[in-house]
Order: C-alpha cells, then structure tokens, then sequence
C-alpha cells in the first residue's frame, strides 16, 4: 500500500489531476501556476490557491505576522510569475485551539500587509479549527490573455534568465534550523530572505509587456525545480553557464565548508522569476528591468535535447530534479509553531 | 489570555476582517456569503473559499469521496445562495502523512464530481503535508451585479422563505456520531443528508432571475444561525410562523423523544437557502420555484423590530444565535478521519 510520505507532494498533484475532467475552452492547460478563466475574449481572471502549514512551512523564528504575510506572498509570487497584477485575496485559516487572540491579530495584520504591499486586499474569508496552524490563499488578478506568460513557450535557442541570486533562504534556513553559525555582516540577510520573502510583482508585470518571454516560472520549489519544471512544460533542455549564487551564499557556503551549488539549485522558499527569452527581444528585456530597478541575471541557453546541465569549469553537472520538497523533513522535525 | 478555542470561529473572523483595510469600489461589503469584484461595469466575479477540517467536518463512516465532494458543494452553496453559476474551483488539500494513493484517488473523484454536479470544472490546486486531512476550496462564477443576492436588503414587511425542510443532518450525526438507533423507513434519508449534501444552484439562478429577493443566505450553519446572519446585514427582526421542520425529523424526534425544533433550528451542515422576498412577487417566486421542482416554504415575516421570534400555539420562542459551530465539539470527539 503506497502512502502519502512515500508518494510525495508533486506525485499526489498528478493522482489528482489524474481525476479531474477538463474544462473546455480553458484557456491555458491544467498545472501552471496559476488557473484561469475567460472573461471575455480578451480578458481573463486568473487566480492561484497556495496552502502555508505552520509544521512544514513555518520555522519556529517566525512570527505570525510573518507567517500571514508569507501565506499571501507565496500565492502573489505566482501571480507575478505569469505577469498578473493581483487584485485580492480570500483567505481560509485552520487555527489551533491554543493560539490566542493577540496571535490572530497578528495573523490579520499579516495578510492585510502581504496584500496591500503589492496593491491587493484581503476581500474574504473562512476559519476553522485545525490541529496545524494552516494558511490556506486564493489570489487573482485580471489580465489579458495574449500577455499571460505560461510555463510551455520555451524554444530552443531562447536564454533563460532570473530576477536575482539563489540560495539565501537555504542557507537561512541552516541558521535557524541546524544551527549553523550566523555570519555577523551576511547572517541577517540570509536569516531575513526566509522571514520576509518578496514577489516579484512589478517584475513580472513589466516582463509580461515585454512580449519577450516565452515561459516563466517563479523559483518557490527551487531553481533546479523550477528548470525541471520549465523543461518539462516547454518539451526543452537547459545549458545553464552561470549560476546566479547569491554572494551571501558564496562567504556562507565558505565559512561552513558546504556547496554553493547545492544552496543555490536545490533550496526553494525564494521568490526570483525563471524566464526564457527570445534572444532578439534580450536587450528590450535588460533595458526594461533596469528601468525598474532590477539586474536580470542572463544564466544560460535554451537546448533542443532535454537534459539540464550546468557547465562548469571542470566537468558538466546534471540539474536533478529536487528541491524544497525533499527538504520538508527538517523543517518538520525542528519547528514548534504548530 | 483569550485563546482561539474560547473565542469561537465567528469572533476569529470578526478579528481577522478588524484588520483589514477595504477595497475600494468593492462591489458588496466583506463578510457576505461570497466576495466580488467588478470585471466590468455591468458584471462581477463572485469568489468565495471554506475550509473542509476531517476532525470537525467528516463523520468517521464519511468516506474520502464524499468528504471531498462535500468540501466542493459547500463552497458551490455560497455561490448558489447569491444567484451565481459556478464555473470552476481550485483546491488546496493538507495530506495526513498515512493516506493511502487509493484514499487520495478518492479525494481526487470526488473532487471532480462534486464540481461536475454542478456544471463546475475543478482547474487547479495544490497539495501539502499536514495533521488532519484539509480540503480548502475556492469557487467562482460570474455575475450581472444587479443580480447578486446580498445579505442586506431585507425589508420589514418581506416574507421569509426556505427551498426546503430543516433538521436531518443534525438527525443524521446523531445517529452517526452519537449512537442513536437508526429508524428503518427514516434512518436512511437522515445519514445520505449528512453524507451527500446537495447546493441548490438551480434554485439560487432563477431566484435571482425573478427580482424577487431581498436577502439570501445558505443554511449551512443552522436555521437560527443563518436567520441570524441575515437580521444583523438587514438590520431587521423576524416573525416566523411556520417552522419547515422535515418529516422525517418529526419522527426521529418522537422515536427519540428529543425537541424536533432544536433539530430543525439549531442543526447545521445543510444546504437550503433562506430568503426573503417582496411580498407583492411572492406568486411569482412560488411559480418559478414550481417550474424547477422545489417548493418553496414560507415561514413567517421580516419585521421592524429586531427580535427573531418563533411564535408557536403556546408562547413565543426567542431564537436564539447558534448552530453548528457549538455541536462541533461533539464531532471532534467522535471522528476517526484524521
């Protein structure tokens, strides 16, 4: 008899979605980030439902505030991956019995604030009792369907690019999680990158207009599984060249004795966009994240052959496909946040 | 120190939309049924989300399937007490670790049948570890704004109606739950009112339809509750002369000698719509209604003062503002479904 533990999370989605009779005429296909329906012919709403639970999710150095915020900011993340402006929240919250009210205060102010920062409300709402502290956000915006960047466009010969460096909320996790030392000048970057995670809404909005990019993802399961994730959808290969490693992560791995690259690639809870770009349109694409504040980190080349490989000085490393999930168990065992 | 055990889940959602700042334009108030935003001037998306908790909403002898498609109609109830067509749900499910892949295939069918009961297709989701078995739904529709039944526009002088009779889950989860013998000719129809709880879309689109309704809320916390809900939106009081008290409760009651009023008043978990209508349309809800295949039940008067008053043959009974959140307790006592 196979059970949950041993099936996995991504291998429960696919039984599930196994189940499900498709809609018709819906306008992009079943396991995206986000779902959507037509509005009219041009326009659709599209909306996203991510699940925070406080034992796999919450490390016990993170407040409620946090924890709420977090819970809206992981579902607008993947708004702003297919770059759609969010417009509200619902919100269903499973609550132990032993939170008291000043924590469920905190966890008001913590969706209003997720919410507002990025220009969206918090317009509904359900709870129940629960044993876990859960979390449970619907997010959607409107947006136009030709401007929706989808997981399945990417072409050989594309680049493949992020809004930013990896492997931050990893290495936080390891100083609040296991120990780790806490590196005076970098620690509390490292530590806030897992308490105060950022969308990258304006982004994705300012990419969408671009008409440059032929698939998007945001990293929250890891840049290797994001890659896996794009490579699947798109029916492509990756040659990765550069491995955006945060320089944090870089002194972090160094100070502890660990692998950047293992940081980097296999973590997940961080928040960049993983693009792919038609190479003509890459200089329109540099110019407009500039324009908004953001270095876009070239990274490598969209391949023909389906393998995902980082090519380094010395030897090619295959990408595998783990990340975040994988990491779960050290959470679980180390949080007291119910 | 207040905790959410002795707070209750209406007072911790009280709290929570405490700290919410609103959306402006927001086509209805927060803490309907269901929330709304404006796709275009004359149109709304109409959104709402509940949480199925398997220690407070599932009944041990409640299988997979059916706990699913329970978690499905609930939501789809929202929609059908404000006049609107689902259209699609998402789904965020919390995993119990010992779930097998069968259990999960089960949550995954009845998932989809619950949607397609409805003409809804379920279009995303997501799946995480967690305690208890959670199943969060979101589901949406579309709907002309002036069609959108509201909560607070009762009317003294409206009649109060109901699309059915009242009494039979609660009949059903003690039959369930507490051991009471279960009646031969009845016991059947009180366990499937439990089990295989319907939404009546139908009833709630044409409703709509006849411009005949002020007010309209689901049961699904209790008669009184939603009464209740719909005095304090309305700011009216009722004067109900005729409680729907189904058949088979008034059996039940006698064979058990419990108070068939508590049954139908205080019960909870069912799916019939409470409504108020002007009374110069009532003839036409009642031929609309007819036209479908439901009788609508009138039960007594909006009035001015806000009391909400049983009048029975012997003395006025004062309703009173519970339901189902109160007989939780018994359930989390008793289930076996994590």
């Amino acid at each position: 008899m196979c059970l949950a533990k041993e099936l996995g999370e991504r291998r429960i989605i696919e039984i599930i979605f196994s189940c499900l009779e498709r809609m018709p005429n819906i306008p992009f296909p079943l396991g995206d980030d986000a779902s959507a329906f037509n509005i009219n012919h041009e326009r659709v709403a599209v909306l996203t439902t991510d699940m925070l639970v406080g034992k796999t999710d919450v490390p016990p150095q993170m407040n409620f505030w946090q924890a709420a915020r977090k819970a809206v900011v992981m579902n607008i993340s993947d708004l702003a991956a297919k770059g759609v402006k969010p417009i509200g929240v619902l919100t269903a919250i499973g609550c132990p019995n032993d939170l008291t009210k000043k924590d469920i205060e905190q966890i008001g102010k913590g969706l209003n604030d997720g919410a507002r920062e990025y220009g969206a409300y918090v317009i509904g709402g359900d709870t129940n009792e629960a044993s876990d502290l859960i979390i449970s956000c619907t997010a959607f915006g409107v947006c136009r369907k030709n401007l929706f960047m989808g997981r399945s466009g990417a072409k050989p010969g594309d680049l493949i690019a992020t809004t930013g460096f990896f492997g931050k909320p990893m290495s936080g996790l390891k100083i609040l999680l296991n120990n780790f030392s806490q590196p005076p000048e970098i620690g509390k970057a490292l530590v806030d990158a897992v308490l105060m995670p950022y969308a990258r809404v304006t982004e994705g909005l300012v990419l969408a207009k671009t008409r440059a990019v032929t698939a998007s993802i945001d990293s929250s399961d890891g840049l290797a599984w994001s890659l896996h994730e794009l490579s699947k959808a798109s029916k492509v290969g990756f040659l990765i060249d550069t491995l955006p490693i945060a320089q944090e992560v870089k002194k972090f791995a160094e100070i502890h004795d660990l692998d950047p690259i293992e940081l980097a690639l296999y973590g997940g809870e961080e928040y960049e966009l993983v693009i792919t770009v038609k190479p003509k349109l890459w200089k329109k694409v540099e110019e407009t994240m500039k324009h908004v504040g953001t270095q876009i980190k070239k990274i490598g080349l969209v391949t023909k052959k389906l393998d995902l490989i980082f090519e380094t000085m010395e030897k090619p490393i295959y990408i595998e496909a783990r990340g975040w999930e994988h990491f779960k168990t050290t959470l679980h065992q180390n949080t007291n946040v119910s």
